[in-house]
């Protein structure tokens, strides 16, 4: 299982989440004690906002504890609206454009998870994409290709439920293809305005979310695994909930794949 | 454009067409004299046989001059039948699952020129894949891409026949997407047993092909571009030749696109 | 050679020097026109100030045209003071620890040039270093090196001076060492809140320097060779040089190597 | 602490230690059950024994269960006598010119320990190196250095006695450098003929060494970790003990770091 962790709030050093506390990001992925997996040194990545509507990005394929430049980035940049992420593979070889958060316009998308079975509807996921969507995908990953997809179907206007639209198209997919259809989602994305957050799995045993206020008024942080041991902190955002972090704080609310799916 | 370099006939080292010479492949892809593009730094990659039906591969992003890896190998690995290619991206960011030689099975390809309007045709031409080949494609160059079509369409029993096929395909599926068609396409490739090359452009500019005899008896080099000034060495292919290098020698044919695309 | 461009000025976005200009460093790293060694394929590096009083550094082993984390970084980050750097190799291997700029504190560095017999002189170098800066050596290179030996010289206090000392120590041991001295050195630095560069070749035939006011009143660009074919725009400071450029604005004065080598 | 594994007898394709047995070494990298550190993916390296006097090596700093090429090599290159490492970074950063194996000539060598207070006698073990050896260190860790240091204290005619002679000055420069002296050191090496392995420390908690017959007649495997879980194939190889490699099989013989450090 890959790791992330994700803030929007006054503006924050990234080092602060990704190389700064007891619990950090890196430490995490160094040196997992909760990781089901044995370790997550297949690649890294953040994306922050600053002065441009797109987000800015470093993803590099070596151990994130190994990396010199991050550590030095995440020191210097400082941003109101960020996601940094470390990868444990699934699907999709050790390589830059596998690396999470993708990107696209303003919006950006980080996730751990899985899709079972994601070879054999990879291509009928990939026909519903516009030319320019198919064009943008430059890895190989169901994470990104999950990305595009809810673009195609709306997240412009209306991101949770456009991740909604695009979970329920890729269970239909599923059960076309085979008897038994496994989804587990926790994600993260952005239009570089709201962070939202969801958690979801069709067994109902998605990887954890958890949130905790941070930085200041109305700040707060999102993230797969909590980043330190003071448990109290940190609370579990439960199975099929969508979280919105905005100027009015911090928002959840019931998550289920939903209705048909509309190609924008 | 790129650079190639391909050997069949007795066991040589590596290094003899890689690093050693004056104009090896290194030195050309370092300082070029002839090349249209400014510089070969792209990228690099080998393919030989040795005791397996499927060849070895090293590939690496870094140009190929810096890479002590490649030095090392190329200096130990001594094999009858080998591909090497020094990139200069013109599809596909610069990663290694875009460095060339490719390979499916026991096959090797590498690959020099273009498929103008790549963009508007990738889709279709992915969607003639089986899903096995399909599932093969790791990068986003147009130059895998055309090596899975001409599997797709029996580079098994008819090796250049296929490559012929896949052309064809690529022309009409150019003519369709826009008023122009230009395909250029300088390409070695191998099932392990014989060596094949192929020069050919719709528009008679193809990028240059070139064979020398070497190694010994019946054994041949292809190159792009001459490996060294001794210029009567090299004999140039025509445009519109399949070169077949096995145990009989080396033969020329003349190669045109042909007949009707059947998928496999 | 080298190339590398420094500015000092009005915050600017990175990308006006490094990736935007029809002669930006990149697009010179890439086709160079003037170059005297093939191509600067051999990495690449960017050191800005922000809020610490130490630089940001972000450095990479791949041709910089093909880095897609350089063109975001340089594209989201802007600053008042920063030093960019392609890299050709002369001495020391293709890897990020001898890529340029080198930092210390609150330092950075980088250089175009060389030092003749380097391998003769370099453990007599080394030896004056005291073990703080000799233990933040990491690569190979004569930069490097000769910059550790301008901060053993007093860098902190006299700047231009510790160069001049440094130098006069390097051609006093080549003197030693071999019977012909030759140093060729454009280099450019910073503490943070100056930027300097120098000009000097023991044969005076130095590698080009030139300078050019942007972004607004009292900033300049300092360049290896001009970003664009404005030729007028772009001054060139002579052989043996100093030029500082701080709030007064750009200030040129005499530089040649000086006085006895004294640690500091 | 780092793995390793090393083979001398029939040739063997690598990937049977590298990549295929059920606990390969790569395996071991990614999920390790008896390691002492979470995970060692900061690199690795192969070095083996060919048709030349020095070994072929080939070195990366993607964790090895990431790197499609070592995966191909393994299984084209076979050996009758090769060194395989995956690294854990303790002294020196993540690059290629820190990863293990080090060759020198015929000469190559891996290791897994460390030196306590290795910053402090750094520069007292250089000292002592010949120009030819000093500018053969390329990267910054303590085990290249021990390397080179025992070079230099006659490895090529006495190469347990080197060794023994190497750790003798580690073990005094430090008395000297400080009240406590820690050197724990199990490696191997060989000259292309014999395999040679010490376990040591002077606390005696020096890091594991194990054998096994292995690939027919008079061939053995050593590994710093059994590489499988039949228990009984291993035989612990004892703290202060010597092992070689030879067409006479496989002896150990009592070690100890000896006498006075001789320079050759």
């Amino acid at each position: 299982m890959c790791r992330w962790a994700a803030y929007r709030g006054n503006p924050l050093y990234l080092e602060e989440l990704v190389s700064s506390p007891a619990h950090s990001l890196i430490e995490q992925s160094h040196c997992a004690s909760r990781a089901k997996t044995a370790t997550n040194g297949d690649g890294f990545g953040i994306a922050w906002y600053g002065d441009h509507a797109e987000p800015g990005r470093y993803r590099d394929i070596l151990p994130a504890w190994s990396d010199c430049n991050l550590r030095s980035l995440a020191r210097q940049i400082r941003s109101p609206l960020f996601l940094a992420h470390v990868r444990a593979a699934t699907n999709g070889g050790t390589r830059r454009d596998n690396c999470h958060p993708f990107v696209f316009g303003p919006w950006s998308f980080m996730h751990n998870g899985q899709i079972a079975g994601f070879d054999k509807i990879r291509r009928k996921m990939e026909a519903q994409l516009s030319d320019e969507l198919f064009n943008a995908r430059t890895g190989t990953t169901d994470s990104e290709l999950l990305f595009l997809l809810a673009l195609q179907m709306g997240m412009a206007e209306d991101p949770v439920g456009a991740v909604g639209r695009a979970i329920a198209e890729v269970e239909r997919l599923s059960a076309e293809a085979s008897d038994t259809t496994l989804v587990r989602f926790t994600a993260a994305f952005s239009d570089g305005r709201s962070l939202f957050a969801i958690r979801y799995a069709t067994d109902h045993k998605p990887p954890t979310l958890y949130a905790a206020p941070m930085g200041g008024e109305g700040g707060y942080c999102l993230v797969s695994e909590p980043l330190n041991d003071d448990v109290d902190a940190w609370t579990e955002i439960p199975d099929g909930s969508a979280v919105m972090v905005s100027d009015d704080g911090l928002a959840t609310s019931v998550f289920r794949p939903a209705g048909l799916a509309v190609a924008a």
